[in-house]
């Protein structure tokens, strides 16, 4: 067992302090890595003040994971000890299920063991996440980074990342089509990037007239306000399909009107109360209304890999770990551009 | 011209009585049908009423029309003289968008003619449907009917049978797939009927147990209570695709979690008020909710054919046509197995 010293949440109207726990040796399996950056998500944020329940006691949270391996298992043959690797948001999973054998480990039905928060069924306990000097994690649950350079702004891909680019490969998004992002935060701005380099012609759908320069300085060709009718009419029936990154209480029935017949529209944040949907929008113009949650390993790998050919990173802002709190206060106010990462090699010094 | 007898609603609140009116002479490219059978779908009884607003009066309702061709236009290819017919929701469409190109008329963005209380743009004025003596309309929104026997089990497939069957053949139900229908009325019964014939595995989903034995008889594995928690969790996570023919009020919720994952569930009945989604019931499990709205011309003889040679029709009562709004009434009750088929032929004697 090796010492491992993070920042915890003890409780839900807690302040984060440091923790110290120990992780496993690594089995033959597994990959041990020395974390270096740790991306800090708005599920961080709501898991370790308790806002979905559930939550189990210290909470270490972190699951956009950057780091280097340390040692590796005997029958490790994926990575070797020096690789630049990334863990997202899962950990294990139950190998067997059909989503498992489909590679969509996200939809395990065992669940899946996330990367924090989560009954740890190799270790026992809860599991910690990223924000802690080192992990130890199956190697088939470690993807390769192949990005040059810092990889601070590489982190956040392991779930901003994924969860725009999963459901705009499962749609088969590209040339030719016209792809609406809702919201612009650590989700939707990595939908911008990511629908725009597969080529389909990307606007950002925001309430704010303000974020119209940053949205096209991502990518997007141009900007609807959806608090102005002309505008949203201007765009109606147009959009071959929109990735709503919003997870406040909003108003979805506006947006099914841009969408063309058979247009889809993907919701990957999770809105904590029911959404009043008109169900007409939907039937006039054989319209989809779908959900999507993170993505498979397998994917994963593929977005890194694509997002590295294309050079598309997170933007950024460093946040130190003695200041999670503060960063937390920041994300509420939306008040980051667009994903705080924390340096962990510098603010929790490498275990011995 | 050649003078028609209908029965209409003079407005709102009133009863339907004898109204006559002129249909236009078979142009190069029309069909005159002296209607025999003409179903009576909910659509009616909304429209009649003034319930969906826009109602032009007098309202000639009725899309679920069959009869033999009286006369035909000296550019008529398709069709002969005496040849059994039926003409649904539509009667001429754009011809030119997307949707017509699609042979998807019924989101033509023209938008389509339809068969009642639409303008009319060949004839000028408002179109006038089924439940009058005959009918002209362009071939291309004609279809043939080679069921044998009497056609009047036959007039339903027109609406109810095409709404159903359109998204099930959409999304490629067949064998190997759990099929659920929601509702057990004029659409359900059809729905459970031709998912049956299409090969899936069908189960009526229902909140009267009374109707098990109907379900099955029609074609269904089972049903499932949707009142009853057992029921509905011992049947979670297993359907591929669910048709939801429900119109009135009801929650949505509990029956995406019958859906598996990458399972759809597909509205065609249309609520008139705003249902409240748990958008996180469709993110786990990527499941789809969609809309679908009739079918196209095409795809309506490709339905007819099906239910043809699947010997599938509609279970019916004939209603006198002096008898509409006790009918209405009926239905509103819920008192009808399935569908109200009003015999035309012998309420309006045939035009000289």
């Amino acid at each position: 067992m090796l010492s491992c010293t993070a920042y915890a949440a003890s409780a839900a109207d807690a302040k984060f302090a440091p923790f110290t726990f120990e992780r496993r040796d690594p089995g033959p399996r597994d990959v041990a890595i020395d974390i270096q950056y740790c991306g800090v998500c708005h599920s961080d944020l709501h898991t370790a003040r308790g806002e979905w329940h559930g939550t189990t006691y210290p909470c270490v949270p972190g699951h956009e994971i950057v780091g280097t391996v340390r040692e590796i298992g005997s029958e490790v043959t994926r990575f070797a000890v020096g690789d630049r690797v990334g863990v997202g948001c899962m950990v294990d999973s139950c190998r067997s299920c059909e989503a498992c054998r489909d590679g969509l480990e996200q939809y395990c039905i065992g669940p899946a063991t996330f990367t924090y928060n989560s009954p740890d069924k190799v270790s026992g306990g809860n599991t910690y996440g990223g924000y802690s000097q080192h992990i130890t994690v199956d190697q088939d649950f470690v993807v390769r980074i192949s990005h040059d350079g810092d990889l601070a702004a590489v982190a956040p891909l392991l779930c901003a990342g994924i969860t725009t680019y999963s459901p705009l490969a499962h749609w088969k998004v590209g040339p030719g089509q016209k792809v609406g992002v809702v919201g612009l935060g650590g989700l939707g701005h990595m939908g911008v990037k990511i629908a725009s380099a597969m080529g389909a012609e990307v606007f950002l759908i925001t309430t704010s007239p303000g974020k119209a320069a940053d949205a096209e300085r991502l990518g997007a060709k141009g900007v609807i306000i959806s608090k102005d009718e002309a505008d949203m009419k201007a765009h109606a029936g147009s959009f071959h399909f929109i990735l709503d990154t919003v997870s406040a209480k909003h108003d979805l029935n506006a947006y099914f009107d841009l969408l063309k017949r058979d247009g889809v529209m993907v919701q990957v944040g999770v809105p904590p109360m029911p959404l009043p949907i008109e169900v007409g929008r939907l039937i006039f113009g054989r319209k989809t209304f779908a959900g999507s949650l993170i993505g498979g390993i397998a994917e994963t790998q593929e977005m890194l890999d694509f997002c590295a050919k294309h050079g598309i990173t997170a933007d950024i802002e460093m946040l130190p770990i003695e200041k999670i709190d503060d960063g937390y206060e920041r994300m509420l106010a939306s008040d980051v551009k667009y994903r705080f990462v924390i340096d962990i090699a510098a603010g929790l010094p490498k275990a011995a």
